[in-house]
């Protein structure tokens, strides 16, 4: 154990509690505190970023939603009315809605961050999603977005998305990386029948069967990737080092974050797992990363939501270790 | 279904999401506009109630903190300083901390509301822990108090408790009312070892066979409970009849729900079990009241911590089904 390490658990030991009896709040505390070198950590400025953006594996019916549901989700966003919105507003999380590449030509709008790199991306069954450009372009303007906000004294970053068909890239990515079976990494995303369920997984086990054996991170990511999707992976990698916190949310984002591990495995350190998706293959994902999530709430929602839900179990985690009396100011007899 | 779980269910699927996509907060949001019997429900002044006692079983060395621990955490809930202060002040709740027979003589305080029956129970390994006089005198003021509760709205409660060996308590008249085993129906508590475990496995057996075969509940209830486990009890039984929501947190409040439940069936209806223990015998406690609990934090502080930290959760189901836009009002094309 480090210095931080041992003071750290020393001050959480030390609160007038049974020893361990905060369980996983525990656990935040003493990672975010480990994050912050300090012992009295600060969760500042949270911001939750939704990246936007449409695939053309989506042509292919692997969804219960049609194509368009995309942009109509992204003005709802900036009309104030879908999930991520209220649960933001509950928890004074700023909300950043991002066109990453939706395949819709939004006028100009103070709500929505411009970062569209095409009209959706390539219909991977015979194509490759992005071009080397495309991809590039991705990652720097995931990181561009990071810094911006990183000047504003953000502590604290969650990732949401919202794209018609990106289960299908994410299982796909996870089938590649992790070597596990099609089948196992799928599962019914926004709501498909069985019937569509074993459509979508020919439809992927083709798409492998098409590309092939590939290796290469860059490969495999922009192949299968969804502009939110390279974006979102390009601003994790950023808000890592900004040493932010990173939040975690369902099954496509811990797929990026599965990406994002493998070009630099130092970022599980800042990561907070916010939730266990209802999504099938979530739960061998979270396996696979070593990760323990904050809740179990049966979601299967993305747009950031599980960050925003879990984030005031981990604002509990820094307000236990720094405002708690000891045992010792409590005048509390310890055992 | 009737006319309002129909209409309940109705805007909840009406969302912009996939269809149950918010998992178990659709099912809180169901439950509670169910028990208001509106599709626009409301929280409305939450108040916690912490009631401390002693227990006389405490002289048996069953728990790991001597009992004079009970009257020094009072003394913190007052100042500000146990966990449950910090939580209740993160979430905007009314905590209330009740003497309902606590080993020490409190001078009056305006922040400690005085319900105290006795200096503590008297040992059940060999005595019944109160009398029925004082039994009755528990539920009275376990009712009186809610009753001037709900004259400020309240409309959602949550129970919470702080007594040395209340864990003892709990796993013996869970013994006998689900007719469990004692060694399934104890845990470690506030953190015994394996060899104190044994001993206390032993106590409670010995308790047992001391009693012998009781069946009725206030038999049960009075040989084993504590003062502030009794009084918790009235307290749920009310918090009913006033048709708040009930918030019930670990082993101990989920035992005094057990008791509740076979006193008024009903009261299920208006529960919602904040979380899932660590305190091994919690789950098949759950299981046995067929209840979902909303978090598994590995917790087992009591205090009605779980309460307090699932409250923004409950707070998230309730602004959903208000504020969220309908796939109509968005004009986001449904399935």
């Amino acid at each position: 154990m480090t210095k931080i390490d041992d003071n750290l658990q020393k001050k959480i030991n030390d609160k007038t509690k049974p020893l361990g009896s905060l369980g996983l709040l525990e656990k935040l505390a003493f990672q975010i505190g480990k994050i912050q070198q300090s012992v009295s950590p600060t969760l500042k400025n949270p911001v939750l970023v939704v990246f936007a953006g449409d695939h053309g594996i989506a042509n292919e019916e692997v969804s219960a939603y049609p194509q368009e549901v995309t942009h109509q989700m992204v003005f709802n966003f900036i009309n104030g009315g879908a999930a991520i919105n209220v649960f933001c507003k509950q928890h004074n999380i700023d909300l950043k809605v991002v066109d990453s590449g939706v395949n819709f030509n939004f006028k100009p709008h103070e709500k929505i961050i411009n970062n569209k790199i095409d009209f959706g991306t390539k219909n991977f069954l015979c194509d490759k999603a992005m071009n080397t450009d495309q991809y590039n372009d991705c990652f720097s303007k995931g990181e561009s977005l990071v810094k911006k906000i990183s000047l504003n004294g953000t502590n604290i970053i969650g990732f949401g998305e919202m794209g018609i068909g990106n289960t299908s890239s994410s299982s796909i990515i996870m089938s590649y990386l992790c070597k596990i079976s099609i089948e196992k990494c799928v599962g019914k995303g926004t709501g498909i029948d069985d019937l569509k369920l074993q459509k979508k997984i020919n439809i992927l086990e083709k798409s492998k069967y098409f590309h092939g054996n590939l290796i290469d991170i860059k490969d495999i990511f922009s192949t299968f990737g969804g502009f939110e999707m390279v974006q979102m992976c390009g601003a994790m990698l950023q808000a890592y080092k900004h040493n932010m916190i990173i939040l975690v949310d369902g099954f496509i984002s811990s797929s990026v974050f599965l990406v994002a591990s493998k070009i630099n495995p130092n970022i599980i350190k800042n990561a907070i797992f916010c939730h266990q998706s209802d999504e099938k293959a979530h739960s061998l994902l979270l396996k696979y990363l070593g990760a323990e999530s904050v809740m179990n709430l049966n979601l299967r929602l993305g747009e950031g939501t599980g960050c925003a839900l879990a984030y005031p179990i981990i604002q509990s985690s820094v307000n236990f270790i720094n405002d708690m009396a000891s045992f010792n100011s409590a005048g509390v007899a310890n055992k």
